[in-house]
């Protein structure tokens, strides 16, 4: 997708010095920084100051983990070590660790001085496939979004998204936003309630930003507008992404959803939540702790801007020595949710949805 | 109440000038600077830039304000004059026009040359009254958290509060925080999850301030972060205020209440508004356009901390030129509320409770 007129994607490898290029998106909106990971300390620095955020982009960033650890010394004990920090990063990702996954059952039948190029290789195609997963994600929304407007004799859709899950947080696409950027090509007139997202802001940043930049009317509004919005009749439907999917089809997002999902519910707004199939976790039916990530009071008390002299300044806006407390995600009982759009199509967040997914086709191999 | 182990209440007369003292709020939570005002228009400003704030508060320095009018020229004119100026400050708040209205009603008996006192002793009363006011709401409200400890069998009752409906927003005691004062005063124990209240941060800013320079234990939380915690059995009970409760029991408040007594019901935890029987407007059972008080851009895009060199300062924290929508109060439907704590007692929050509220007796004339 493009910035400033300039297409990117997410994460891209370098081929002149072998080494993996990202944007900053610690940096973003107020500046464009392309950094080069050159190790595997590298990607994991880089995922856990969220400077790649957004389950997808963390799933094909891990792949390239395994990469640059495997280009430094590809034996067993190395790839093992390296799958181990990988996944200790950021404990919560469900894509890390089934990318890290994947790349080990791959990697473990090749002798060791052929893991660099098949690392390299597969790390791509994780990335392509992840840019495939989100265009049919995207296709699929877009139908949703049709029908809406459709039934309800719209001439522009309000959709309400919360935090990124937009190409800033997959490879190219993004998750709730692709049925968005999709239905903008076939002209369809869309404008998008973008959730700032405290404490880190990622819908104002992040979302914004993109849409801005791909030339879509979008308006910021602080985390507590979204309510009263929906009661006015000014949000048409809910379009989130997911950290995670239970097998019950509870979803597990950025803190907040759960609260739109409510306000949606209550006001007889279609809530839908976009994933790829990977962050379905067919394995668990309930939240655990270990799900939840506690992130840093930091996050919350100080906040970064830009000041009028145009430099990037952090400043506290919390009193002095309070306390905090900083859940990342909550979780939205299946109840609330109208359906989830996947690569394959739209399904119930229920079990039996999630098995029916698991059973059809699956259109990308 | 205390700030820095003095004691304070948000506004007084001070007999050297005849000015009006208040606390600037627009400077806490980092610094504490006290400014006088000297005039009416002193006080239209000091309403406008919210350096008071809080329905009660409002209506106080509203009250004083006449008074600085009619220091400076007690005619029938300029009392008009000056009341027109002030309701127009705010006209979302209907304290604000309860307390000009009810000055103007007694001053316009009495010849002008007497305006000057008659005007300030009004004040005073209003003040004074409003105090013995949310000292009642306090009585009233710490029984009902004092049954809640006994039917949960609790140690620590979790209290959620929204925004700043603390003594900074009334004369003293506060509306949703004098039942905790009052319930810490006789020993129980409470823990108070402070939502930070965007886009001005009145919960991080005021009541976390307030609570903290009492002495009671208070985590700030994003807005974000209030459904999960109740989700996981982590608060207790709400208690907000109000800005307005409508005939049908629906109440008006700070953007972002709505989202937070959707979440308590959903939990089935108990769901407290907390208000002088002034708020109450018999007149209306609907919201209206005018009700809703949508405030600039830059409370969004722009906010003010500390720096590293522990200077105040502004920095802008969206995309440049993005397009924002800040609508200052919501709507939370009376189905959501488990009573309305008024300075008479607790009352359902339905037209039958507002209007029993109505014939009780006034135990404050």
């Amino acid at each position: 997708m493009k910035i400033n007129n300039k297409n990117y994607k997410t994460i891209w490898f370098n081929e002149k010095d072998a080494s993996v290029g990202i944007i900053d998106q610690t940096k973003l909106p107020h500046s464009l920084e392309i950094i080069s990971l050159k190790s595997l300390s590298d990607v994991i620095q880089a995922i856990k100051i969220m400077q790649v955020r957004g389950a997808p982009l963390i799933g094909g960033a891990a792949a390239y983990g395994i990469f640059l650890a495997m280009k430094d010394n590809p034996s067993d004990d190395n790839l093992a070590l390296a799958s181990k920090k990988l996944i200790e990063s950021r404990p919560t990702a469900v894509n890390l660790k089934s990318s890290v996954d994947r790349m080990n059952s791959e990697l473990k039948n090749i002798i060791s001085k052929e893991r660099f190029e098949a690392s390299l290789q597969l790390a791509k195609t994780i990335c392509l496939e992840d840019e495939e997963c989100c265009k049919l994600i995207g296709l699929h929304g877009k139908k949703i979004i049709e029908q809406h407007i459709q039934d309800n004799n719209l001439d522009t859709i309000n959709i309400l998204t919360h935090c990124n899950a937009g190409w800033l947080a997959t490879i190219d696409w993004g998750t709730a936003t692709s049925p968005i950027y999709h239905a903008i090509k076939d002209g369809i007139k869309v404008h998008v309630w973008v959730d700032e997202t405290r404490p880190r802001n990622q819908g104002a940043s992040l979302t914004s930003y993109e849409l801005t930049n791909e030339g879509i009317a979008n308006t910021i509004i602080s985390d507590n507008a979204g309510g009263l919005l929906m009661k006015e009749g000014k949000v048409d439907m809910c379009i989130t992404g997911t950290d995670r999917v239970l097998s019950n089809g509870d979803v597990i997002n950025k803190i907040g959803t759960y609260l739109k999902a409510l306000a949606a519910y209550d006001n007889k707004i279609p809530f839908y939540v976009a994933l790829p199939g990977t962050t379905i976790d067919m394995k668990n039916n309930k939240i655990t702790s270990t799900m939840i990530e506690y992130r840093s009071s930091e996050e919350l008390t100080h906040i970064s801007g830009i000041d009028t002299k145009g430099n990037l300044k952090e400043v506290r806006i919390f009193p002095k020595d309070c306390n905090t407390l900083n859940p990342a995600f909550d979780i939205t009982p299946s109840k609330l949710i109208t359906g989830l759009i996947t690569e394959k199509g739209v399904y119930d967040s229920s079990t039996s949805g999630l098995l029916k997914y698991h059973n059809d086709e699956n259109k990308l191999n």
